[in-house]
């Protein structure tokens, strides 16, 4: 039980709601902020200010607008202030320098050997930033770092996957911090919610407030937004929705269950259901997806039959969250636009009108970069918080 | 987009924190107010005052405590506040009249026929709050009208059933008003969600964030609580649990899919597996595990049969929200603790380990009352955001 905020907190707030607004929005006048923020001008101009000593946002005119009348001024993110993301990927690392504001300035990429432990994942992260640092000018400011991890979590005795284990993404922001000399630990999300959380800020699902983002590699994992925020679950496992069972009986998956949903839709799924062997990640994807939509009728077999399954779990989750939009992300972006078809029918036959009639089924419009932007967010979603207290 | 609160929206903002910890807390000491909110003395004394004379709150000196010293006031919810209370389900109409604070002053029940339409469903809760407002004092202030309705809806065309259809409920909130002369529309909620708001407001989740609450009648639905907030959905049609495909190729279910949930672990599913005919409810509960408990062996083998599927889809909700506590309620109550052993064994084998160690089964300890008890929040909602602009 918590009380309304004193006046410092107000503040704290009303900083925090403006600088948010420019880094999701982009420069924006000071009259755009009234409206937006529903204060009035002279506060307005009071808390950029503020935020402009602190070195986190710049004012100057707007570009020429060829209206008559004093412009109002335009309020920026500060483009010295970053922060560095990072992605653990399941056959690469990737990092990059993020600008408040969203603008990445820089980028590296390193191959990730398949088991990689984490004592050795992080030297490698480190690394990439180190490399990015050097040249980070030195009037910019760094305010904090977030990583990605994918579904790669194995306990020790090989039994267990998930896509995330809160105890184990702690550490590596711990090792990380300490590595890079950074005072704060990085903060650590799973790919699946910093892609949702990605999307959801500056992808297709601006202005959704319950979606799910469905992750699929070897493992399936969603992100959840539910009213407006990440649903994480009471030890931070929640959205393992690839450890729904949708068949009793089924295939035996590596969590140890049977019939578990990723083990009809993941990546060997695709590749066991058109008789091939190989890998993982997209070629795997591709080497089934690619003969499908080229006429192999074998190939199509398999697309429909997981594309059927996709479907399936997809309908169970609409009936439960009722939400706007479900997005197909990583590899099952492929498998997705190959068989719409399949699972719009099943979530015709299986879902409630009620609960699939407004939702909407779409890919990533961020792809690739959306763990990378995720783990921006998170990163800045301390000082964003409180913009004066972050240093 | 919204920026901090103003100085007025504080203040209101912290009489709702104080009116709310009284309402659920029951008789409070300034000074444990003062701890508990994180104000300060003289704050919580001028709150104090502003509800006091807005006829919400009593202040007054505490039962003797035998220590030394002033004693600090304590302030108690006004006993004349009340709100009504109403409960649609399938064979009865419950009313009540609760006060700020929780105390049940008086009830009512009448018999339901089946399949009574809303628009005869509405004179029959009216008629139960008239002949309680006949004896209400003079000096008493309603400050609003609750109601719960169980699963009941179905489509003119018979083919959709559901737990809630926020349109209906609208509706039935609005001409309910309108027979009562009362000038807000009564606020509605489907049995589940409003089960899992009594539950973790008054009754076994005090406390945990993350709770799904399992309603089970003729269908099958779940309020679900997640970082401390009910789930609707976008349309207020979330939690539609029981219409989570288990079974591929299962047993038709009245939505038109095949194997949903509550094909498998409703009443009469029960009914079904022991090879008996009946009518719903508790007594069709009853007739299956009453002989169960006393030896009958087909009674046993059903109770079993549907143990096991009410543990498979639980062991799936396990995976996807990670919750605190999971709570069996209305039928499933009885099935829940005739086969805890099934459920329990099924969660083992099904739920990833991460998901399911810190979960917690429990039945319901407000029993029959959670549904009123419930609307009563629901009810009061508006006065504790607010309570001096609700009048």
């Amino acid at each position: 039980m918590r009380a309304g905020p004193s006046q410092d907190e107000i503040r704290r707030q009303n900083l925090g709601a403006l600088l948010r607004y420019v880094h999701i929005h982009g420069p924006t006048s000071r009259a755009e902020l009234t409206t937006a923020l529903g204060l009035n001008r002279s506060t307005i101009g009071a808390l950029t200010s503020d935020l402009a000593a602190a070195g986190l946002v710049t004012e100057g005119p707007p570009r020429e607008t060829g209206r008559a009348g004093r412009p109002s001024l335009v309020v920026r993110p500060d483009p010295r202030v970053y922060a560095f993301a990072l992605s653990v990927e399941v056959d690469r690392l990737r990092a990059a320098r993020i600008g408040l504001g969203g603008e990445v300035f820089a980028r590296r990429e390193a191959p990730r050997p398949a088991g990689l432990s984490t004592d050795a994942t992080v030297p490698l992260l480190a690394a990439m930033v180190k490399e990015m640092r050097q040249v980070v000018p030195d009037s910019a400011v760094h305010v904090g770092d977030g990583v990605a991890v994918c579904a790669m979590i194995r306990r020790e005795d090989g039994t267990v996957s998930l896509n995330s284990d809160p105890d184990w993404m702690t550490a590596l922001g711990e090792r990380l911090s300490t590595e890079l000399g950074h005072e704060r630990p990085a903060a650590v999300g799973n790919v699946s919610d910093l892609s949702a959380l990605a999307e959801h800020t500056r992808g297709v699902a601006i202005g959704c407030d319950n979606v799910i983002y469905l992750y699929g590699d070897v493992g399936v994992g969603a992100g959840i937004i539910a009213g407006g925020r990440r649903i994480t679950g009471h030890g931070g496992y929640g959205g393992e929705v690839g450890h729904m069972v949708v068949r009793p009986n089924g295939h035996p998956c590596g969590c140890g269950s049977r019939g578990c949903w990723e083990t009809e839709i993941g990546e060997h799924a695709l590749l066991r259901a058109a008789g091939r062997e190989g890998g993982g990640g997209d070629p795997a994807v591709f080497s089934v997806v690619d003969p499908a939509a080229r006429g192999d009728a074998s190939a199509q077999a398999a697309v429909r039959q997981v594309g059927d399954w996709l479907g399936f779990g997809v309908a169970n989750l609409v009936n439960i969250f009722n939400p706007e939009m479900v997005i197909f992300g990583g590899t099952l972006r492929d498998v997705y636009l190959a068989s719409a078809a399949q699972v719009r029918s099943r979530l015709n036959a299986m879902a409630l009108a009620a609960c699939r009639e407004h939702v909407r089924l779409r890919t990533p419009v961020l792809a690739d970069d959306a763990p990378l932007v995720g783990a921006a967010e998170l990163a800045y979603e301390r000082l964003l918080a409180d913009p004066l207290d972050a240093g």
